[in-house]
């Protein structure tokens, strides 16, 4: 069966402030240190799989014209271009309507845009295995990521160890991201892995399940589905998806669905959620930094410093993270890369938008 | 008698890096928050005692064009340009005969340039006494500090605390920076001051005295002070001063003659030796901190954060300095200002002479 994929490419995150900015997100920064960004990235590593054409990336208008820039080769019909943000079940009917207005039934891989992948050939063939289950008959398939600690910003897949069917397990329930304590019980249990947010059905198979549980967005696709390559295609989506509640495709699908399978993916994984992600990727020097620039350090250890071409010195500092923009620079202790965000609040309080 | 002044402004001083430069030393900047930079600050105080006309300026050519701009209203003819940098002996020397052409004898009051006092009236009275002092016969007269704590980086002089005439002691000696153990001994016996760098006292006091300790440097001072206002000014004094020795007029002078005495100065002294001087002279915020700039700090205590139009954003920081200038940024733990130079030796080696 014709194989597509989904990549969602519409989030405004603000953990990488100054570098991404309201204009320019974190899918479409380059911060792995190859120079690639993580959405040129992402497309990259499905091509053994996927053909360029077969490619979607849903995002809004707002960053059409940066996924053209840096896609050049994706079709410019490709490009998904949701009105508001709607949470991700909408996003994927979305796609879902249009891949099945082009072949008459297929596999959709769903993928986010801005994870890092380690193995990428075995990301390959877990995506491959996962289609294999789709294809025969499996409802959803969905990939998991063996937990390294208890994360409390994830959701969970409860998996059934010994209802294996070739590298997969049957799921027995989606759980939404849990308190510590909890997040500890399911590691001891050994049945739970973290919700990568990646996804493989067929195409028919999303569209059934969706009018089993959300027939609303159902039917609102239907109309949108029936105005593509019409000239009242833009005003109907605007019409319809705006309509739609805002609903993950977890809480409004996979929590409620049967029959889902989970592959656990061993192929490393990171959804560089921080700074400090930058710090795990990239490869640091002998005292512990990791250092883009025009950087010179005395007892500097430990610290994270992404510059542009201007000189930055650092004196007798530990567990940093710098990073200097054309407009700004910010100056964080590790500890509290979490409340980069209060940054980003003050500027809006104070209507200072040029920095957001 | 008529009272002149030298202002000592050839200092090189790199401890306000990246702010000074080798062609921006500390003198010629603004630190205390005021805008007024040190050198117009350091010529605002003693004009209620001497006349503009009658302040000269020792300093070197590369910063003549500095001390035109800053201070317009200095006559041309009173900037003294060492061709080379000798220590305080030969400059103070260069002072003497400049006043000596202009007046028969002359009150000399010698300042450093890069200096704070917080009351100044209260300086302007200890001149005046020294003054008085000076003109009455004391051979030497210098302002000294009462230490605060046992400063290693200071000279101190010892003082005859039963030989007081007016405000001021008899000096018994003059002493080099001492190690901790023994400035802590100084302190104890309550008999040293700080070595401020101030002196009041006679033209032809000082040159009597340079004559008997320094014949070398007294000789070629009068070889400079004939060519004075002829042709050959410059030439001449490029090769006699070219000539002296690098000589400190403490050592040179102070630590040899006799009835010198000491005027405890009670105006609040500063010397601003490095940016941890900027904390304590201006005014800190609820949370510590001493900002310029466009500053957002969360989580900040404690911190010194110079910057410019640029936003600077600090999260979860304390004891900081950050200091941002157009080409290069500086972030630097407290205790660690020390190594400031560092940096300094690092772009030396590299030969990156644009931010030195």
């Amino acid at each position: 069966m014709k194989k597509t994929a989904l990549i969602m490419a519409g989030g405004r995150g603000e953990r990488f402030w100054p570098k991404s900015r309201k204009n320019l997100p974190k899918q479409f920064l380059s911060l792995t240190g190859d120079g690639k960004t993580m959405i040129q990235l992402t497309v990259e590593r499905i091509l053994p799989l996927v053909d360029m054409e077969d490619i979607y990336i849903a995002t809004n208008r707002d960053y059409k014209a940066l996924v053209q820039e840096q896609l050049p080769n994706i079709p410019d019909e490709n490009i998904l271009c949701e009105p508001i943000g709607r949470n991700t079940a909408p996003c994927i009917g979305l796609g879902a309507i249009h891949i099945s207005k082009k072949y008459e039934d297929a596999i959709m891989m769903v993928l986010p845009s801005d994870h890092l992948i380690k193995y990428n050939q075995m990301f390959v063939n877990t995506l491959k295995q996962g289609c294999e289950l789709a294809e025969k008959g499996a409802n959803l398939v969905t990939i998991g990521i063996t937990p390294d600690y208890p994360e409390t910003g994830y959701g969970y897949i409860k998996f059934l160890p010994e209802q294996m069917d070739g590298h997969a397990y049957a799921v027995d329930r989606f759980v939404e991201k849990p308190s510590l304590e909890v997040a500890k019980e399911y590691l001891a249990t050994e049945q739970y892995l973290w919700n990568s947010g990646m996804f493989v059905w067929k195409v028919s198979t999303i569209l059934d399940n969706l009018k089993q549980f959300m027939p609303d967005i159902y039917n609102g696709l239907q109309v949108i589905r029936s105005s593509i390559g019409t000239d009242d295609e833009e005003t109907v989506l605007e019409t319809e998806f705006t309509a739609f509640p805002s609903e993950s495709i977890d809480y409004g699908i996979m929590e409620k669905a049967t029959n889902i399978y989970i592959l656990p993916g061993t192929f490393g994984w990171d959804d560089v959620g921080s700074w400090l992600a930058v710090g795990r990727i990239r490869k640091s020097n002998e005292q512990g930094n990791v250092v883009n620039g025009n950087i010179i350090t005395v007892n500097t250890k430990n610290c994270i410093i992404e510059g542009t071409g201007k000189l930055i010195a650092t004196v007798g500092l530990e567990d940093l993270i710098i990073v200097d923009t054309e407009d700004a620079t910010l100056i964080c202790e590790k500890n509290s890369a979490g409340d980069i965000k209060k940054v980003l609040e003050n500027l809006k309080i104070c209507n200072r938008d040029e920095y957001i």
